[in-house]
């Protein structure tokens, strides 16, 4: 494969290119790895920017629907956008949150959009680097917006938020049904809570909802890096398209902010620092994998089921027995 | 230090010398940890098991008032209780969450009572091998229930789950409040919700909430592990001590069923498997925080920070650098 020819071609922002670069980041082969490091520093001079959206909901909120609708309304701004799907867990259920593209019709036939659903056979732990190289991707290929789509589960949105500008939270109305609630860590790392749905008869709700939601956000400690109002909870919806340019005026505020305040600079260097740390941990872990070792793991890992030895001397003697591999 | 005493004095019920060997486990000291290890061989012989509870519930269920409560319970069914807390959150906030022992005034007082705060000075990643080594402790020490108390955030509840053999959720009547829900994940884990004061005005929404959960519970996949009627949701009250002898017979009817059909066992030899990776994967992360390593990570995090070399290539040179290191 020619890399340079693949990094100049997805510069020009060819989608079908963009879409073989993206699978080339995704794979777990050795040789392709290589290649993905080395297409990733071929773009990386162009140093194009987009702005990552980070977005997370529950199912049931309507993430595709709103995709679908915000996606459109930012090409009807001009705009190029691109829509990633980062799923941890379908390293185990083996499905994919976008499925395929059916549910984001419109948004799927326009030339200045491109969809990405989350790969079939993810690898748990390599999820947030493919993600974060299919952005770095998008933004080489020149798309002006990259919305990080993830469900509301697990550590996804903490990873999402780690690789975005923005993050977004889509909430649905709430009838008082406790079970649908927000966990406190989410509501810190949301620079906007989104209430879909406030349309029809939902929309009283809506309204309680979101005011709900704008009182739990002023009780949370004021953050360094947010302007006076963030952050806030604001009404859309995907149907009436209702809130969308109010919804798109408060990023663009929140963003044209922390770009004057330096805010933006240094939290993408702090994340690229981060995403380092996290590459050189998983790198490290990879030692585990390699055939013997892991025949050795397996040896003594049922003599510590059986009782036999204890879990600490078995980890000490199995690192000894690493560290003794490399040499 | 005569670690083979301290375990003579930790099997005789000494609870000062289990106090003592609790922090022997705790320790980050390398000499430390090598008496740790001599110290848990030296009582594992013993094969003393207590019924290990994990209770988790958010700050204002009622832990300590039901923790007070439900611990002098078994102490007046004749059993000698412990009660270790832990949070792997205090790494950041420095605090413990019992705090001190004030806020279980009763228990703290009785002899077959042991009460173990979290350490303040908590180290990531640690927190999971000292607490059930701390647990192992304790049943050598004789105890009959060990009850591992966590806040109800982030992973701490898995890691619990994951050291436990019941694992108990406490929640608040709640009033249409839903901020207060309670995740998937956690729902999936607990094998009894607990509906605490279950007292006073709060009786008939104590008994609505209850139902709801029992019907959440309803929806779950069943659980190969579970008896008839299991997982399942119950009302208690800390301060009336009412469903307190209703919610010991679920804990002991559950694990008795578990015991014959051989659960029990199967599930503590997958868990001391699942530690025993776990160790190994935190001794390989350990050469990350070595002082040469720690030097070069930081140099080269800041040119990642500075955009002049990307993260999987600065990742890639780092590996190879820790490799090259252990030969």
């Amino acid at each position: 494969m020619d890399i340079q020819d693949l990094a100049n071609r997805v510069a020009a922002g060819e989608r079908r290119a963009l879409a073989r670069a993206i699978t080339l980041v995704e794979s777990a082969r050795k040789d392709h790895r290589a290649q993905a490091t080395e297409l990733l520093e071929a773009v990386a001079p162009l140093k194009r920017e987009a702005l990552r959206i980070g977005l997370s909901g529950t199912p049931g909120v309507g993430k595709s629907t709103f995709i679908e609708a915000f996606g459109m309304f930012l090409i009807e701004q001009g705009l190029k956008v691109a829509v990633l799907a980062v799923d941890p867990s379908s390293a185990r259920s083996g499905g994919s949150i976008l499925g395929d593209k059916t549910r984001m019709e419109s948004l799927s036939r326009e030339k200045n959009a491109f969809i990405r659903p989350s790969p079939s056979q993810a690898q748990m732990g390599g999820v947030a680097r493919r993600s974060r190289e299919a952005v770095a991707l998008c933004e080489a290929a020149g798309f002006d917006v990259v919305l990080i789509e993830t469900v509301g589960v697990g550590q996804s949105e903490t990873m999402v938020a780690e690789m975005a500008d923005l993050f977004l939270l889509l909430i649905a109305p709430a009838g008082g049904d406790e079970l649908q609630g927000v966990k406190r860590g989410i509501m810190e790392i949301a620079d906007i809570i989104l209430v879909n749905k406030a349309d029809g008869p939902l929309k009283e709700t809506a309204m309680r909802t979101c005011a709900d939601y704008a009182g739990a956000l002023r009780l949370l400690r004021k953050r360094p890096y947010d302007p006076e109002g963030f952050p806030k909870a604001q009404m859309v919806s995907a149907v009436t398209h209702a809130g969308l340019p109010e919804a798109w005026a408060a990023m663009t505020e929140l963003s044209d902010w922390r770009r004057a305040q330096g805010h933006w600079s240094t939290r993408r260097a702090e994340q690229a620092r981060h995403w380092f740390e996290e590459d050189v941990r998983l790198g490290l872990l990879a030692a585990l994998e390699k055939g013997d070792i892991r025949a050795r793991l397996n040896v003594l890992g049922g003599q510590v089921a059986r009782g036999e030895v204890g879990a600490s001397r078995a980890a000490e003697e199995m690192i000894a027995h690493i560290h003794a591999d490399m040499r």
